[in-house]
């Protein structure tokens, strides 16, 4: 398609639309929005929208349609793949949803809340547990990310294995929609069999149908408490066996994180006042957090292990005792990323396959990549229970970093194609973005290709809408 | 469209397609697939077919594109709204998935199931039995309901509470598509952020944008025990306040019917062997079930009721203490449509509103529905821990059974009307269908009806999956 440079006129109508206080064109104030945080990706643009409600924003949208100008929204700036980021040509718009930031409703009895885009993930969490309420979307990036950004790419977590991704905490959306109609889709319904699921749509988009204005969200009953624990295995395969045993046991399985032995040799050299919590050096751990309803069903944790060690499915196991006790194991999970930086350069991939051949896709993959680079450390670790692996790894000990840097799109290659042979997915959490919208036509069925751009094409047929992320058109 | 005629040609080419035993054309043989259970709905056609592999099935699809000719898809026959019967001008062919049959995988490691469109529902709950797991989805119809038309109609049901509709129990799908390529988008992942989540387009469309032909769902750890109580309120305030306790209590709240009085007086006046619980004539009851993991939380239902009693939450309350109690308790649920019949004629309502707004709706509904027609006696019952309400209205006692269904068009319009005003939907878990096509253009919102359209127009541009159902094309 055929863009019309940003001309004076459209910018000045921009900006009228978005009203006193709602746009940015000083180049040092606009920088922070066109750059990613570990300035992976880069973009420009003449205009940030910040508009303070839906019919500004609808209306800068109309705008845009009207003169075929490319919108790209943003919500926290916090996405890992690009997404957020414009072009680097200069020739879209930025329109920062961080002003719509009322929470329009926490219904506690109906157990919803409805947040605008702009509204942080953090102050989401407290408005809920405020009405004595849980709110299970939580991640690392909670004190920036948004609504309207952990909406449109189906943000996962560390909630996913009790509560599901952001897909499914959303009950109703409301939307800009390409050519500048509001979609109001918001609903506290817990059924509505009324016609296509058209929230679906929007959900995990990435911003390129429309623009996700406020959601309608489900909360939970807060558990009485969480407690953690870590245990030890031989191999793979009795983690997996011990998940299954555990999601069957009393309390809710809420984290279930698999640490490899390399990863605890890492955080336990780099990482100060961390120790190994067993005193023998087991080839594979993994974090527990069990989640109760009542302070009677304290023991469940205890008798799980109990149980699991009857069951032989546990080399050797530890309950934390204490707050203290919880965050030092915790340390040595959230310390993995961390501690690889002292041994060299990392390459990654944030990768699911179906629980059951985690063990099968961690050992080929390993392999495939020693193979290929002699010396090097894959550090496979992560939330199994959700079939997520974050499979890294690291440099052969002494090996140059740059060198081994240089071959990050072979090994990409190499474990890529082992997830795909597995009927896994090369993007599991963090999106396509600009990142992958190249990779992904590698693996993806042409026929899903073709239906992702029919739905493009039909719901943003001038691809105003975010254009150069998650799906190109010919 | 224009609509051709179904020609010997087309008719020899789909029956060739289907290949032998794959299709139908006797007028007695056809005659089971032509008309709904209740006979509110009948159509006509000139040919059944009924392919037994997906690339059979993907050709028919294929020619009708080519011909131009309409497809109703049909699995076990069991819909309520009159989706899966063919037009009476006997224009369009009947697509029966029900020899496309196969449990194609079950990998309880992974907790999940592949199942053809034409697995009945009871042999796939067998299927995760056998695996020592739990498939969650489970209904009235579930002997003759199979797969396709439970994920084309998101079907609802008794699971929802804990585990969700169908739509949140389906990880990745298979469908031939309007033009006959076949889609593979079977995935056992809990986690994939690699584009529009495409499997949400089939799910609850009725058959209107493509075939669904298999299905991968999740599967459960199976319960230790399901406990049953049976509790008893002076308003319905107080059930909706005892359900948000009984939620942040130990065990899974996997039931909670609501049940009024004039309910439990029907049954126990009409159906033999049943009797009221309790010594006292309470206003409003529930039924709960608690699925319990383990034996030892044995006395979680226990504790609830003495909780719950302790707060004030409940008037008063039994558990079952055996099999038979179970049972007892449940009769009492499960007979209050048959209760209704000796009662005379009743109008019907699968409505939900937010969980929070059920007592205002049933307040609300009751008192319009008597002003309207004095007299009418009104039995809200149902889910309504998933703000499902099934709002039926008994005809005045003694008056005529006729005249009182001549109004079933105005009380069904002051019921919706309430529904609509509370946020509500006109369709619960039953769908669109032909009931209630015309009856949503006056509740949806506008924008959403025209993007139905246009997701339908960008999918079937020859609009010949399911014409007639879900959504009108002008």
């Amino acid at each position: 398609m055929e863009r019309k440079a940003l001309s004076d006129d459209v910018l000045h109508r921009l900006k009228a639309a978005a009203g006193t206080g709602g746009w940015k064109d000083d180049e040092k104030e606009i920088a922070p929005y066109l750059v990613e945080w570990r300035e992976k990706y880069r973009g420009a643009t003449p205009l940030v929208l910040m508009p303070a409600n839906v019919a500004a924003a609808a209306e800068i949208v109309r705008i845009c349609a009207e003169t075929h100008t490319a919108i790209v929204p943003q919500g926290g700036n916090t996405g890992l793949v690009g997404g957020q980021i414009p072009s680097a040509d200069g020739s879209q718009i930025l329109l920062s949803l961080s002003r719509l930031n009322r929470i329009r409703a926490v219904d506690p009895r109906a157990n919803t809340m409805t947040l605008e885009a702009g509204v942080i993930l953090a102050e989401a969490q407290a408005a809920a547990n405020d009405a004595e309420r849980l709110f299970p979307l939580g991640l690392a990036a909670e004190g920036s990310a948004t609504i309207g950004g952990l909406v449109s790419t189906n943000a996962g977590g560390t909630g996913v294995l009790a509560y599901g991704n952001t897909r499914e905490l959303v009950l109703g959306l409301e939307a800009v929609l390409p050519d500048g109609r509001v979609w109001n889709g918001l609903s506290g319904l817990r059924k509505d069999n009324t016609g296509y699921d058209l929230k679906q749509l929007f959900i995990g988009a990435e911003g390129t149908l429309g623009v996700v204005t406020a959601a309608t969200v489900k909360l939970f009953a807060r558990p009485h408490a969480v407690e953690t624990a870590m245990v030890a295995f031989g191999d793979v395969e009795a983690a997996v066996s011990l998940l299954n045993f555990a999601q069957g046991h009393a309390g809710t399985i809420t984290a279930f994180e698999l640490i490899p032995r390399l990863g605890i040799e890492f955080v336990t050299k780099h990482i100060p006042g961390t120790r190994d919590p067993f005193d023998r050096a087991h080839p594979w751990l993994a974090l527990l957090d069990v989640s109760l309803k009542r302070a009677d069903e304290a023991t469940a944790t205890q008798l799980l292990l109990a149980d699991a060690a009857s069951a032989g499915l546990v080399l050797d196991a530890v309950a934390a005792q204490s707050l203290a006790q919880r965050e030092a194991l915790w340390k040595l999970r959230d310390a993995l990323s961390e501690s690889q930086k002292p041994e060299g350069a990392s390459i990654k991939h944030d990768v699911s396959v179906p629980i059951s051949s985690i063990p099968r896709f961690i050992d080929e993959a390993s392999r495939a990549v020693v193979a290929a680079v002699p010396g090097a450390r894959p550090v496979p670790f992560g939330h199994i229970g959700d079939g997520n692996v974050h499979f890294n790894v690291s440099q052969p000990v002494g090996a140059d970093k740059e060198l081994f840097l240089a071959r990050t799109g072979e090994i990409n290659r190499i474990v890529h194609d082992i997830v795909h042979a597995l009927g896994g997915s090369i993007s599991a959490e963090h999106g396509l973005g600009q990142a992958k919208i190249d990779e992904i036509v590698r693996y993806k069925d042409a026929v899903a290709l073709d239906l992702m751009r029919t739905v493009k094409r039909a719901l943003d047929p001038l691809n105003i809408m975010n254009p150069g992320k998650l799906i190109r058109l010919p």
